[in-house]
């Protein structure tokens, strides 16, 4: 699973410098805060001059935006490719005929996303806590209008886990008599990883597998 | 319960100048993070000059040190009040021939007093999100020996889940294949209300009862 190895979330950030500089703010602000870090700190870590950084980067916060967009994007598409309803149905493959019957048995079942979806989403808090850690709590730091972006993918991201709650409530396989607060409890247990999370105390598929069962249970009827 | 309260916390804290410095810097470390606060921010807040701070406070860490302490503590007590086993049995009320077999009478089951501890701990992080925001995301500030103090209070708060849980287990009541990692989920789940947490979104107490009811759900047979 690509999304979940380090290095590929930033391969898309050109050039080279520019990414230097994104991944040396990870560090500082993991480190030491969004507010204790200064542009001097982040341009040494990526072996520049705090004149070059601005070649890149207007602003710490927009360095700070640029990582919360790539951390929650990267995020939510863990969730969503998890929770593809028929993964394998590759459109054009079926025989025209059959192919609105051979997508609805091909289809997983809630439990089965579910689980998928939460294992994948806590692999990555784990994978990738010190990103996860800095995205998840210098949000006050954002300025209005890039907090309303990242704000819109948080959205996006709970709307993915609640619907296949609603989908397990409508077949009768989920019991849920919070909906929302639900929700936000199933992601919340795979968030809060970040925070607690180094290699030592598991391997974050292990970890996954074990949340996987666990969002199963607090859901099922 | 008053643990809950707000004010009552840090009630014990003598004389007046060294609580409201000590208030000033839950504040200010929230705000901005402890790297980034200055010992004359939170002298500043208290209505002190910084010199006035060193009287009570060596340094800007015996104050992150002594809110840990404080926060860690009352965390503690929240989940040992609510998960005891026999709340209600007091010593020499009963009479002297029936004590033993009505102090087992008054026991509560595990899954009884699980779903007591995880309200309160909930409740507790929601009501107190701002004291442990800084509680969880500042350990790292803290030296060596004082994050070994805070840690020993870490594993006693561990303790009193899994022992809950293996009781639970014991008595075919819960069926739980990985125990610690199952009691790190639990509390984890509470942990991170303070993360997300406005009074706007939900009660403290009822925020309690849903979690309560989750916790219960990912560990009963």
């Amino acid at each position: 699973m690509s999304a979940v190895t380090s290095p590929l979330v930033w391969e898309h950030v050109q050039p080279a410098a520019a990414r230097r500089l994104l991944t040396g703010a990870i560090d500082a602000f993991a480190e030491r805060g969004f507010q204790a870090t200064t542009t001097r700190d982040i341009a040494s870590r990526a072996g520049m001059s705090p004149a070059a950084l601005y070649v890149h980067y207007p602003s710490k916060e927009r360095l700070l935006f640029e990582i919360s967009l790539y951390g929650h994007r990267a995020a939510l598409e863990v969730l969503r490719d998890a929770g593809d309803p028929a993964p394998d149905d590759i459109p054009g493959d079926a025989a025209p005929e059959s192919s609105s019957s051979a997508s609805v048995t091909a289809d997983r079942s809630p439990a089965e996303r579910l689980r998928a979806m939460v294992s994948a989403f806590t692999a990555w808090h784990a994978e990738h806590h010190t990103i996860a850690r800095v995205v998840q709590y210098e949000l006050a730091a954002l300025t209005p209008e890039h907090l309303a972006e990242v704000a819109a993918i948080r959205r996006a991201i709970s709307a993915q886990l609640e619907q296949v709650l609603a989908d397990g409530v409508d077949d009768g396989s989920f019991a849920v008599e919070d909906l929302p607060g639900t929700t936000l409890a199933v992601l919340s247990l795979s968030i809060d990883v970040a925070r607690w999370y180094t290699p030592h105390r598991a391997k974050p598929e292990d970890l996954g597998t074990l949340y996987g069962d666990l969002a199963l249970r607090m859901v099922q009827a």
